[in-house]
């Protein structure tokens, strides 16, 4: 007789890459598109990215930012003012050249050729920087604190679905200061910010730090980011959060009259996080059954399955069923599922999508006044309470939710943090069999860095938390107090 | 001596085109950008943006929609699928064909060309209906009803601030349906959505109908439109819902098991609204004073100006100013302008920007327990009333600020409405001197159009409210019934 493993076809364990894609696939979050490179972002899918919109937009907006929207092609010269920038983004760029189709031979050729070709944003600092720069005249004008959420595009060559496509959807900060102390201020507290997001909200588990110089942000002064392990011990970078000097107020004009008259350039900052964040969200809580979602952010918070067995309770079962939807709705995002299907597969959609609380509602819960429902993060467990101690316990039952999370995703990741390795030699040893955040020595040079790709390993980051303990660099054995995360990543 | 007229250097009557572009530089809306036919949306106009999608967001989800996010980048050979379609947009689509951009003789050029070029959507009916023909297998899948907000790309060679611009943001919804009857319904649900929005939430006059056969959507069978009356007379088609029939379905292959086991093509709406809709706001509400905002989009309802004579006042007057912002908080939008600059300055700021009620509170206020305000769409009347009344009073204040617009601006356009035009030569004289809607006869056929176009006049639409009387149509002299709207158009 065949056994029912799991809701998946495939575990973390037999093959990490297929499982999640499959998780994907069974939640319904999205799918590849006609497009190259670019997914399709389905309705559940989307509903967790509008989430996530939401909580960060409020956030933004507390802390005296604004929203504004800027153009989407970017005037290809516009590049050639910052040397580094451009280095780091020409080769994945989609290139407007033609504004028209027309038939030529029986086919949609494009025609009428731009004198300047126009580049789709890969990012905005430019473009922004030219808006900035007619903005700010005097220092009564700074700080200038704006946000855009929009789409962009990066040409992958390896797209994976949330996690490398070629258009994205991402909120990118740009901010202009008087001084490079502010500026600095500014970035570490939208670090901060994510920090929050990503560890506090999102129960993932992150390192934070500074990118090591060679693998900053194009044109920026120093990057900083949040790396957050995935189960599979590989590193995703997860937001990052850029001290910009003035490389781009002088590459795009952005003076101001300070306050001893004189004209100086500003300060600027920028910072982003994108709907990658969804690939992190999978690869953190989901489990072989599927989904797994914070509460935050989960599309729904319960969903309730009447179970009509006989259509005379019919009327009953669903007048409770409403009952209990009502009151939880005015706090949470509750939905009865009365879709012509049955109980079974309903319930089973639900766990691979990852609902906290799953109910199910038929004529003896009715009579005992009870609720029947499985616990997503608790291994599904099935319990059964009063209607009124799981209303009033809800807002409980939804913590202890996210508390699972955050330790069962903690304590997978803790046993993949490593800090005794000491030599490229040991490096080699462990992931060969293992992945992992390892914490290492690194003098700061860029010698050696080719002994840390053979392995497919970077550095993720100089994580903020340093021991400030003497060792040797791992790759040039010089002394060193420097800590940094080595990782395989995404 | 020199006597200001207006907050605003030019008057409508003097050139209206110019008025608009100073109320939208002095209410600090958008700007030109580097990127030729785009506008920089900044944060004041954006905000508005904000609003208006936040409410339709909600009413579209009320109505069972959900969003989603499809890709930028269409392939070309995907608009070969529909030929009306492709008709109607060929002639000014943005088209992507390099995947980077290389250095060559110092200048960044394309490079990495494509092997399929890429067309930044116009509109997604086809990229949409590629992922629906997946979603669909059955009935049981049916209706579908998915939105969008995201910005697309018409190349405009003559660009107008909001009106016309290469780049706009919008929704676009897109369903699908067993029946066509079912998909006329959902056409003309939406089509009344708008209307609501557009009239009772904007308080922006308009005439609904549906447009003539040769002027719908490319690749439409019908399509309903909102055409709404500018200040000077002129119509800005302000929402269009199409019905599809089946033949984006047939062109992206959406088919469905019916239920009786048959496969057919599904019946297909779309319907959108855009930005644009921000440049028929500033054309109907605004005066030479500039902006004037409905509350419901209005980014505040309120500004409080602090007037500070002697510093000894400073606090008691900012503790009257925050107790006031506090108790209306909760349900108004509520600023006080603390800025480094005048009173005055201030006040003319706001007046420009549309703010309904500008109060200044200095302590002459305090110790009369006084609110000092001005309305603005009321003349900038001053009123001084009980800080109690004030408080108490404020929502009706604004319904009344909201009155005041309606019907100001019904007014302006009611008398703009002429309905006692038979002949060519009569529309002549009529918009040689004037402009406005006129209400004429039209048999429905093609024929003489061109003397319409010599007007510069349009069919701006068939208007849902018939008169049903017989008269002889304006161009052909055949006999109808049918009336149809008349005017110049933005």
């Amino acid at each position: 007789m065949y056994q029912k493993r799991n809701a998946l076809s495939i575990t973390r364990e037999e093959d990490f890459s297929a499982w999640y894609k499959e998780v994907i696939n069974q939640a319904d979050l999205a799918e590849l598109s006609e497009t190259r490179g670019c997914i399709v972002i389905k309705p559940y899918g989307f509903s967790i990215w509008e989430n996530i919109k939401s909580i960060l937009d409020n956030k933004f907006k507390e802390l005296g930012h604004t929203n504004a929207y800027f153009p989407l092609m970017i005037p290809a010269d516009l590049f050639e003012k910052e040397a580094e920038h451009v280095a780091g983004f020409a080769k994945e760029m989609a290139v407007v050249t033609h504004h028209r189709l027309e038939y030529i031979d029986g086919k949609l050729t494009p025609s009428g050729k731009l004198e300047t070709p126009y580049v789709v944003r890969p990012t905005s600092e430019l473009i922004i920087g030219k808006s900035f720069s007619k903005w700010v005249k005097s220092y009564r004008d700074l700080p200038l604190l704006i946000n855009q959420w929009c789409n962009v595009v990066r040409w992958e060559m390896r797209p994976r679905m949330f996690l490398r496509t070629a258009e994205f959807l991402w909120q990118e900060g740009h901010t202009a200061h008087e001084t490079a102390e502010e500026a600095i201020e500014e970035t570490i507290r939208m670090h901060e910010v994510y920090k929050w997001f990503i560890c506090d909200v999102l129960k993932l588990f992150a390192i934070p730090g500074k990118k090591p110089a060679y693998d900053k942000f194009a044109g920026a002064v120093d990057t900083y980011t949040v790396e957050a392990m995935m189960q599979d011990g590989k590193a995703l970078q997860a937001a990052t959060s850029h001290f910009l000097g003035q490389n781009f107020a002088k590459a795009t004009d952005i003076k101001y009259q300070d306050r001893n008259g004189n004209i100086q350039y500003a300060y600027t900052s920028s910072w982003g996080l994108s709907t990658r964040i969804i690939g992190a969200l999978i690869m953190s809580h989901s489990d072989d059954d599927g989904l797994n979602l914070p509460s935050a952010i989960a599309p729904y918070h319960c969903v309730i399955i009447p179970i009509i067995k006989d259509i005379n309770n019919k009327e009953n079962i669903m007048n409770y069923c409403n009952s209990i939807k009502e009151q939880l709705s005015m706090k949470f995002r509750v939905l009865i599922d009365i879709k012509d299907d049955s109980p079974q597969n309903k319930k089973w959609n639900y766990i691979r999508k990852g609902v906290p609380f799953i109910c199910e509602i038929g004529i003896k819960e009715i009579e005992n006044n009870l609720v029947f429902f499985i616990k997503r993060s608790d291994n599904l467990k099935p319990v059964k309470i009063s209607k009124e101690e799981f209303i009033n316990g809800f807002g409980k039952l939804l913590n202890e939710h996210d508390n699972f999370l955050k330790n069962n995703n903690e304590n997978s990741c803790k046993a993949k943090l490593i800090d005794n390795i000491k030599t490229v030699e040991e490096l080699t040893d462990y992931f060969n069999k293992n992945n992992g955040f390892a914490r290492v020595k690194w003098a700061g040079t860029n010698e050696n860095l080719a002994k840390l790709e053979d392995l497919s390993l970077s550095i993720r980051c100089i994580p903020t938390e340093q021991s400030d303990t003497l060792g040797k660099c791992i790759l040039t054995g010089k002394e060193t107090t420097q800590d940094v995360i080595v990782a395989k990543s995404y």
